[in-house]
């Protein structure tokens, strides 16, 4: 790739720290995850007392006070290691925020600092069963009481939907239809009536637990109401492009190891007398690859860039969700086809990368709803 | 599609049987082989049961006496109904036809009625480790001895190999090397020294039981040697037309079967107000694959009646192993993103179904080999 | 290819008198008629000449009174032969058809025998400047005078729009809007008030004249309406299946046709030491489009049978067109870039099938025209 | 896109000088210098009266003493003006540089600053009829004489070719074969012997004069010679990034001004009813297009950004070259369609651009070597 030039000394310190400490507490486990179903509690504790989660939220809230560009390294180094179970995406990039940008001082006290210290995991509650990416039509419902609401509904593929401790929740509130009836909650995932569904069986991704939630009868304060009511819509309009920026660094990083793992294997492997690099085919194809990474990583360190600047639009990082999801998995297709019949076996790390890839394209908003958000500017 | 031509009354009525059969004896066991990785015993006999094996074998061999398109029906009625798992192309198109063709009287008896009764499985073993789709150069050696050969080596990617009755081997006697060193046996599975290996984990297909196997001395008698010495390798590339076609006409069908139930699926399916068959997105990629599914049945009926008339030539076969087998992936890509989150969850048949077509440009010879295959005919 | 069966003795022999005749007669003046950017009328009557035109119209009509098979020929043999200037497709396949199907004894009296001999050339005329494809809203307008109509407005995109010596128009009749006012009209282009306007420059296919022509009072006797007054649509849509055909197997044709010199040329070409063929990548760039041609003959076949079985549907038509003009498409841009540079000089013939294929996925309906067909099929 | 941040208010400055010189002087020409076939030489001398040529050469010998930002600007102006007609990247990226850094001071005096003022126009010579893009092996001989040498050989594909007043020309001294036999040479287009051979008659790029060029001892001086004898693969090598880069850069900014047009047209063109671009598939074409050009500049940048600072390694413009030649036809190819039919008329400006777009995956080195440039990386 062309040097690399947003990150500076710092970011490469706490990157080499990050690569430490995966080589001790992630890399290991990955398998034992994937079996699984679920990332260990340990492991996120273990980021926390190593102080590499909630990078950019103040120090004051246990975060790191620190640049997204942190939050973007520790995105990289994890699809690098060969995985995207432990979310740290929907946990610093995600759930921080909305609570940092938009909760009351209370509940930033209650649970920001327990979410740096991997104490407590971080859901986000948008997705129901019969809406998918439609969020305007969302059906779960916060009905006033006094105090607070009570919240009726279901939400599914949630990520760490088992191991999560506090939610965001998008909800309606009262009978209004429409994105202006939209609210967010915090709520913590023990409270009377938070149900956690079924761990969704997924082609890939396996590690990651995704989950279905229910919600019956969930007392939730009126301080735990994030900004305003009403507002929902608009603040996950807003928060939508760090969340895509996630997503598509995750990608591009994930590519990058699927890439990385193909030229190790064609490079070892014989086949008629020479190895499979040798071969016209295999060096074009790679270098096909080779060429999208490099251009992906110049537009992804853009993309952050433009993000830590409070430039970067939605449209935009909707275009980088899109474009990012969409070569991991033309990365990672090319990739395993080189592996021959190997490829198509679980033991060969390429098999599960094959499979992990796909969601991409799928959740975070699918490529047909990026598609349709770039379409509005132009 | 275009109205097919190729089959006959006799074809229709047979066909007919077969979905009969299935709707009992496969459907409802299709989830269960799925979690077990392997296709149960019951099944095979209950299809000798009802003459559906060994279409194209004589009569006097327990076979149906019948022409290669039975055998074509009963590969597409299987994908049609959601499968691969049950491995008829290895058992009816490759394993019988080389006992057929090459075996001698005595093998033709002992092996051919089992065969055709479901009481005895085939497999076909010519893949190692370490040789892949090089044919030319696999290491497995039968070393002559009194009355036969003792056989020495490994095979892997072994379609029915935990099943399997009875295997086809590929291996080298003596001590040449190259093509002209190889020569095919038939041997029975319970052989001391034939050992089945681990069932391999694959991405998909999982109903099929794929496996290693290890050869520690298994006698074979002279008998048992299909054909002349050394002329395995021209037997290979005499049949694997028929093995390819057997590919192409699985892969063509299986397609076809995903896109159906992605029709189904985006009919019934609300988003944004209306059924997600009514975006134009959505009916102009079903409209693309309708017209991919079109020529691909007209390209595979023109294949299937060459195959009959004894004209389907090595090169043709390989461009339709070629062709379908992209055309599979390709359609079912397609359809699994028009399912958005639900296609990447395993109760959604089109997730399955996904998984299961990947191998299908690897095994029969990677895509690689074909198009190596093919531009030796330009 | 996989040996094709449509075709018996009798098309063999016509393909053979046509191979010979075009050596004469079409070949040498190519490069003429692309200059002038018309095909000459000595070659339309040198093909009437030869019993070439009109092949399935009856020989009352002076036509061959053949099966559509010939016409297949005569496409095929044009475009084998690097060109499809000559517009057999227009005269024969449509405008002969729809005269032939729907015009009074008078008409086809007048015009069929005339086409049949080359005297006369047809013309098709739909698209308007603002409609494009939406047929639907076509404003060209006869009104209803005494014996007759009196024809005004105008047309664009008309091939052989300088040649025509006759021309089918779409009108509307009278103030009604919608499908059900749309008739058509036979109409000689020497009639008062027709114009032929400027010759459109194309990117390519510069051998056909395709012109914008303008009705102003152009009297059309009553005898000269096709069928029944606002049956016209219903006309269209019935005939457009064979038009697209046409299209498809032109396509097909010209795509085998711009493979043939490229495999040619890098069997010739030395680069780097040795035949370009000999590079991996030319051999499976090859490989890949021989494969989509055997692939595309197979399917061709299967449509003319169909359509001279009277069984081919709208939409499959429609798929045909949209299949082949997209392979065509893929097959002249790969085999241009096996040209290197010199592809891109006109003195090499792929430079010119380059460009004329482009128009292939615009012109019978736009590729998205097809889709949207299509799709109401399924 | 995303906001570029590659350059400074002197940077958007010169763009606006550029743009307002252009819109007198580039824009009301480009219809006559493409019926033409070449650029008048009236428009380099007033670019050069503008002080736009040589913007990285030292002001000493009459350049603007600037960096290649400037030369950027340039190429991306005279793209997104719609033409690629006037070869800049060649004149100021290329021949200018290679007499900068390699030529004495005597051949620096005496052309740089005619070539700043517009007065000589520069042309590079290194294809060959037989040897494309192989440049090792190239034959045209420079036979040491007294005071210098004698040049015989040809050259094809010479951008500038009939404008040319020096040429940078590559030729073997001596008899040795080989790459290390290669040195470069400064000549001047009126020296006896320098014959101007036809223009080539390209698909598009028509603007542009391509010809081919002979030299029947041609007399060098000695003080000719660039660098060092023998050294002129490694200097050619040592170019070649940038060269590589410029065409980038006009591809990118090409295929930003395809889409620019397509869109306005979209907007207005009706259909159906709306206008084209309320169509799903137009907005989803778009986005994907306005997708990829967001990550195209930013990926174009990373890269200016990188050769500034003598960091671009010759793979990463290799990449550059590929990905963004391939962006530039994928654009004009899916804009051209969404003008339906009148995206093949000349008159319609999309139908040049597709046109012209073409050669970029041919010169400069074909995708298939930059692939294999590429390879060698890996």
């Amino acid at each position: 790739m062309i040097e690399r030039s947003i990150y500076n000394e710092d970011h490469a310190m706490f990157r080499e720290s990050v690569k430490k400490m995966y080589a001790q507490e992630l890399t290991p486990y990955v398998e034992e995850w994937e079996t699984k179903g679920i990332v260990s509690r340990e492991f996120w504790r273990a980021c926390g007392n190593n102080g590499m989660l909630l990078p950019d939220i103040p120090e004051a809230y246990g975060g790191g006070g620190l640049d997204f560009k942190f939050n973007a390294i520790l995105l990289e180094e994890t699809a690098l290691a060969g995985t995207t179970g432990p979310a740290f995406g929907v946990h610093n990039d995600i759930v921080a925020h909305y609570i940092n940008n938009y909760g009351t001082e209370t509940v930033k006290r209650q649970w920001l600092p327990k979410m740096a210290s991997g104490e407590a995991i971080g859901a986000i509650c948008m997705s129901e069963p019969s809406t998918g990416s439609d969020l305007k039509n969302i059906r779960t419902k916060a009905t006033p009481v006094e105090g607070g609401f009570l919240l009726n509904g279901s939400k599914t593929f949630i990520t760490n939907g088992l191991n999560a401790d506090v939610a965001v929740i998008a909800a309606r509130v009262g009978d209004d239809s429409g994105a202006r009836a939209i609210s967010l909650f915090v709520c913590g995932c023990d409270q009377t009536g938070f149900i956690k569904g079924r761990k969704l069986d997924k082609v890939g991704n396996r590690s990651s637990d995704t989950a279905e939630l229910f919600f019956e009868d969930v007392f939730i304060p009126q301080e735990n109401m994030l900004g305003k009511q009403g507002e929902g819509f608009i603040y996950m309009m807003t928060e939508l492009p760090q969340e895509r920026l996630s997503i598509a660094i995750s990608c591009q990083a994930a590519a990058q190891h699927a890439y990385d793992i193909a030229v190790d294997y064609v490079k070892e492997r014989q086949a008629f007398g020479k190895a499979v690099f040798d071969f016209q085919n295999t060096r074009f194809v790679l270098a096909n690859l080779k060429t999208n990474l490099q251009v992906g990583w110049a537009h992804l360190d853009a993309c952050i860039q433009a993000l830590v600047d409070g430039k970067l639009a939605t449209h935009e990082a909707a275009a980088a969700k899109l474009w990012h999801s969409e070569l991991r998995c033309k990365v990672v297709d090319d990739c395993l086809q080189l592996f021959g019949g190997y490829g198509y076996i679980e033991e060969y790390e390429i098999a599960r990368l094959w499979r992990d890839a796909r969601v991409m394209r799928l959740y975070g908003g699918t490529s047909e709803i990026m598609k349709d958000l770039i379409s509005r500017s132009i």
